[in-house]
């Protein structure tokens, strides 16, 4: 069976939830972030070198890499679902989320919080982070007005797999300047498999609060 | 015709080649980094909305994201070259390397700079980021010891992303620990179709050095 090497906090919950909306059965282990340097243990190291969630593990190989984790479940547990059609358009629309998220959409992010360690040192660093954050966010909440999901009205591996951006956008920034996107992530959230995930995963910092 | 939006000394050279491989016409639009702060101009935006170089526009849509631009170049103009049967299992590994070349593996050099930038007190980070660039090299480094290309024998779309890792590994780094992945890169740069995308996209400065 599949087995999702499931660190806390981290980019391996959205695979869960993945999994949940297409109901293929999987088996999680656990693994825990170091509590004062945050990190995960070395124990993801005996799985795949690298270490880094998510892993996954499928008949007796370990996979790496949000991006090629989710085309591989969807490629070879999707039955054709959650994706377009890889003849059309969309698909290649489909490759670009899948590519965008942990390449340029999440560099910012990364950087964020290295810049604001350093306080005043870095203003023009963090002014350029504030830039390309603002940029980043503004397009992907333009895309979002459009339709309820990133390639239309249905949901897609798409937004899964850009759903951490999101969330890390709502936790982290204030999201007000960007309605469509954090309706996008009231709606990602609502959903029943992504709760079922919730509840499979363990708690997890990232759930957007309800407006107050 | 496709057209490749060209920075200078971007991420974008290897999409020339990747062109040159396959023997696919295009043209460039050259665009030059601003001379002092290194960022691409602003005209970037006005084909896609995040300025970011590689772009590539092809029968009126515009194509982004390094990762996106190699896939769709593969599946629309590739006629099966390049890649591996997607059928087989090499082809879940070819994703991998699409996917973790501006994930994980480009995220150390990023922040490599940054660390620097601010000195001894950065010294915590760049501890951090030296075992993250030494991991990753390492890793990349092992799988090229079995084969002069990073899916066997024959080189596929999966070196022309990640040869942007590995130039960037021996320029800012001592690559003499990792001598497989330096001899790829020397193995990939002295490709005739290389060395024609290099004439066609003017100065680069990330080819390998020979050595002394």
């Amino acid at each position: 069976m599949l087995t999702v090497h499931h660190l806390n906090d981290s980019r391996s919950q959205r695979i869960l939830w993945l999994l949940e909306e297409l109901e293929v059965p999987y088996d999680i282990k656990f693994y825990r972030r170091d509590p004062h340097t945050k990190m995960a243990p070395p124990e993801l190291q005996h799985i795949h070198p690298l270490g880094k969630s998510p892993i996954v593990t499928d008949e007796g190989r370990a996979f790496a890499e949000s991006g090629a984790i989710i085309d591989y479940i969807i490629r070879h547990h999707g039955d054709g679902r959650l994706q377009p059609d890889p003849k059309s358009r969309e698909y290649d629309d489909y490759v670009y989320w899948l590519h965008y998220a942990e390449g340029s959409a999440s560099l910012p992010f990364v950087i964020d919080p290295i810049a604001r360690g350093f306080g005043k040192m870095a203003t023009p660093l963090q002014r350029r982070v504030d830039y390309e954050l603002d940029l980043n966010l503004k397009f992907i909440d333009d895309c979002l007005a459009r339709s309820d999901y990133l390639l239309g009205g249905e949901l897609t591996a798409a937004d899964v797999q850009m759903s951490f951006v999101g969330e890390l956008a709502v936790t982290f920034r204030d999201a007000s300047p960007y309605a469509n996107l954090d309706a996008w992530v009231a709606r990602f959230q609502a959903r029943p498999a992504y709760q079922a995930a919730l509840e499979r995963g363990g708690a997890y910092g990232f759930v957007r609060q309800p407006a107050a």
